[in-house]
């Protein structure tokens, strides 16, 4: 495990975003760093600020508007004005100052702030690359060659891989073809070069500048969310990051779509240049904010799921979408970025990474390893949910894991007053003194209502008898009423939110889906609820899920709500790992091999426990 | 050694051909296969021919109008009228019928000619590459996938790459990125696929279709000339070829020139893709003519000298012209055929043969690895002579080899009235009954003198006493005369084909500058001339040069006049033998790998052997 610490996800462009199309940027300034965000418009700008990385800002409560430890500073443009409670947390001559409170503010137009300066080494402690030793597989070697004289004519190649045999292991073999004109050019300036030396292949040559860096990018490429981090591959360092939604979402919301989108060649040509050109535009931009020219970028580790890679590599994706669900490649590539369309100089390589299965890809497998999950005592489940939810199950036997097609509900998507994770969303419901009580996100009037909010709402009708174990509503207060489409349980009056009869059914094959799927690996792997010692919970909505109610409602094992990790966005913290360490490049390697994809649309025992897990478990 | 008979030179358009620009197309139709041949105005047919292999007409004579085998029949278009000899040596029916001496008959606008049918069996056993055993490095392998099920998802890269784990040694690793759309859309549309295979990567994919094969094409990338022969790669026959001349050459003729204007930005991209269209333009000619289409060409095989190799592959050569005179690059490539701008298709790759220096080239190297030079018996001396003489020494020691600015003496440029080796030129010269005789190709009027045309009248000269031991030109009988710029001595006092005693010196200065870089060899290696086992002598000048005049002027030691074996268009040879056969490959390597460079601008010792071979030997 390298980072012990979770990654926090991307909130500000997760996939609730897509049901809104306001997009604003946000500048960022930290110290003498600036950091550029996209964000929809009612985003909460901790979300916003989640992709630059983890701890940006201190948020103790999780983001909850409990601590008050959030702060940051509005220098220009336009937030959404302070409600109520932000007012009460912070004092007026803050408020006058323009300091405000990052779980509670919303993105409102664009906007420039100010983030509190940290010490340095607090800011590498809180980010996972600090922790991984860099010694990645795309290098630069710095390398004096020896002239050539009338007694030595040997070719500028070979006098290159002679100096390079003792400065790296495993010794290059050869000068790519495109390198050979910066080789050529660059020895008869001067004896000093710098050579980017990936796996055995020097693939680009420079002189050696005293100025120039290694830097890399790790991408985490989401079907909703691209979100890229710039890294020194020297010294680990974190220079930037910059979140973005996916250019690709205009062909829909999920891989199916995008995958029927491929299925004629102009859509296929259309997604596979829109995703390169929007990787290659943000790292332009990270290399700007960070003063870099383009040169000094070496290398892209890129984690994504098995479509979203097939989409860049400019593979087919139409197998993946049809039984027996059959991708064109899984194993780690490594390539050039200008053969991808990332990067125009040849001395830049981008590395694949691998995945398991059409619908467990390597955006999982980064995530699995980042935590350490093959190498973990005991026997460890790995949730990534979402349209999707992806399940792992790692013990002593090597690594069990499936996807299960859970519906959108918990995305907030075909939910009658359903919402994506933003501000004005209810992510929280509880009972207190006998009624129901709520949060949203942003802490302002609720528009609707997010994946975690639903769960909650389940857990507390389950618990106060508004829904029994069959997902029946009843109705013992006159709460319930009968609304048009059938009946409703209202969480607000006033503004009308509410989960009707459809909605709790909608939820209901949600989580038996998941709930399945655990049970079928549980089984696969002979191991009972009660043996899983941890439950890793990755992804947006993991991020903000009560795990608690989680177990009330059976998404999840009763044993398991005490044993719940969030871990955030462990697929970017794989690929920025990926990136800065070899190490970590085979700890993905091991992950695919220690897996096992297990199939669950062709077993029975998946079906049973699929009707099984559609009943909600009895009360405590 | 692959090949023992001699692989002749395209005489088409050699070295010399620069001095004329008419060019004609020739159509030759032998059985249901057609060649084209692009050839000079006046150019004799025979030499035309030769760019299509060996013994593709009969001509035991050599070409030298004796024999009246070499028949062919025009079937339109126009040739040189017949001339004296042609006529006295053919039938008045079979002039009639349009019959004419290939080695007689000259150039003279496109024409369209047919070349008597012969048993399939003849035209194998007269190609080299019958000899060589086809075991290409690039070859296809045709295999049925299994298919994927629920229970078995396996990628499609996995699933191929299992498959011809059993099949092909060594194993591929990996699918290249570019096969990775063939590879997903073949398996779509069955189970049963071709892959093309090259060093441990599958380059390409396709349906199996029952009528593909496996072409490749060998080129012979000269200065001058570019010969290309398609070959298929699982019987090794020879289903064509072409020959042209070097788009390039409007640069200049030779390669310094290329180098200079290859020092702007424009000149070298122009120069690059000149060449890289110009074959790929050959190798699209080629394959409609063996009715096949794109995707069956697999491979090229590239040998051509140093500077050639570097405007081809896209690397500056500008380190090539100046002291020290280091190459980008030397060792054997494998490219994609596509990032070559040879191919359009991915499944082709490009293998760049390995030179040895700056002046000794892949050229050279293909040569000696196609005769065998490393593993031959005893001591084996190569020359390849023309504006640059290449010069290598095998023997048990290995090979020493060296590069020689002979300048262009040899290739008739720089003598007042010398000529390449086309219709007119006076190729042979000797003394019969106390005269000067001489022969022209094409047995037509003289129009000039080539280079062994050159070599012999020297040795005629200093045999009758016209020119003495120093050079000088005397004036025993009257046949040399004053001129404007000196003496003149007459071969041909009616067409006034005379050299001077300027053209003298210029031979004594190339011939001394050979000569003394054999002696250099020598020297270095311990090894006397008389130790010399057998003199190779390669390319279009070493084929019409008669040794013994080249011994009586000093140009080979005296010993080795009667040891020399014409090996023709070597270069071409060892370009389709390493096409088809892995073990050509590896000789190749061996060959460099057995070679020093012996630089002679640094060698006092060169310096003084090349101002005592100024000398002409005394006579007998």
């Amino acid at each position: 495990m390298w980072d012990l610490a979770p990654f926090p996800i991307a909130l500000s462009a997760s996939p609730h975003d897509i049901f809104w199309n306001v997009t604003h940027r946000l500048i960022v300034r930290e110290g003498r760093r600036t950091y550029e965000v996209e964000a929809e418009d009612g985003d909460q700008l901790l979300g916003a600020l989640a992709g630059l990385g983890p701890a940006r800002v201190d948020s103790p409560c999780g983001g909850k508007g409990l601590c008050g430890k959030c702060r940051l500073k509005l220098v220009s443009g336009r937030l959404s004005p302070p409600g109520g409670r932000e007012s009460r947390m912070l004092s007026a001559a803050e408020l006058e100052a323009g300091i405000r409170l990052a779980c509670l503010a919303g993105m409102a137009g664009d906007a420039e702030i100010e983030l509190p300066e940290r010490g340095e080494a607090s800011i590498l402690s809180a980010g996972p690359e600090s922790l991984v030793e860099p010694d990645p597989l795309v290098r630069t070697v710095q390398h004096a060659l020896r002239a050539p004289s009338l007694e030595d004519q040997a070719d500028d190649e070979s006098r290159l891989l002679e100096a390079l045999a003792g400065s790296i292991d495993p010794a290059p073999r050869r000068v790519a073809l495109a390198a050979l004109p910066e080789l050529a050019q660059s020895l008869r300036e001067g004896p000093a070069l710098r050579a980017v030396v990936a796996d055995g292949e020097v693939i680009g040559v420079s002189s050696d500048r005293e100025a120039s860096r290694a830097l890399g990018i790790g991408v985490d490429l989401g079907t909703t969310t691209v979100v890229a981090y710039l890294l020194d591959l020297s010294s680990g360092d974190r220079l930037g990051s910059l979140s973005e939604l996916n250019v690709q979402r205009r062909f829909g919301a999920d891989v199916i779509s995008r995958i029927e989108a491929a299925a004629s060649a102009e859509g296929f040509a259309e997604l596979r240049q829109g995703i390169r050109s929007q990787i290659a535009g943000m790292a332009s931009a990270l290399l700007a904010g960070a003063g870099a020219p383009a040169e000094d970028l070496i290398a892209f580790a890129i984690a994504g799921n098995t479509t979203m890679l097939h989409l860049l590599a400019g593979a087919p994706p139409g197998a993946i979408a049809r039984s027996p669900f059959v991708p064109a490649f899984l194993s780690r590539r490594l390539e050039s970025a200008a053969a991808l369309g990332l990067a125009s100089h040849p001395g830049c390589a981008a590395i694949l990474l691998p995945g398991i299965s059409a619908y467990v890809g390597a955006d999982i497998v980064a995530g699995m390893a980042a935590i350490g999950l093959e190498d973990a005592e005991g026997n460890s489940l790995f949730l990534d949910l979402g349209t999707n939810g992806e399940i792992a199950l790692g013990g002593k036997g090597g690594i069990l894991c499936c996807a299960t097609a859970a519906g959108p509900a918990f995305e907030g998507a075909g939910i009658e007053k359903g919402s994506g994770g933003v501000a004005g969303a209810i992510d929280s419901v509880w009972l207190e003194g006998g009624g129901l009580r709520y949060g949203t996100l942003g802490d302002i009037e609720p528009t609707g209502i997010c994946g975690s909010g639903l769960v909650d709402a389940l857990a507390a009708f389950l618990d106060c008898g508004i829904v029994d174990v069959t997902g029946r509503m009843i109705d013992p207060d006159g709460i319930v009423e009968e609304g048009i489409g059938g009946r409703r349980a209202y969480l607000d009056r006033r503004s009308g939110i509410y989960l009707s009869q459809a909605d709790v059914r909608a939820a209901q094959l949600a989580k038996a889906a998941i709930a399945a799927g655990i049970d079928t690996l549980l089984e696969a792997a002979g191991c009972a609820s009660s043996d899983v010692d941890r439950l890793y919970l990755a992804g947006g909505f993991g991020s903000l899920l009560n795990a608690r109610s989680a177990a009330r409602i059976g998404l999840i094992p009763a044993e398991l709500a005490d044993r719940a990790i969030v871990v955030g966005n462990a697929s970017g913290s794989g690929a920025v790992a990926a990136c800065l360490s070899r190490r970590a490049l085979e700890d993905c390697d091991r992950v695919r091999a220690a897996s096992s994809y297990v199939e669950l649309s062709s077993r029975p025992d998946f079906n049973e426990a699929y009707v099984e897990r559609m009943m909600f478990p009895e009360g405590a």
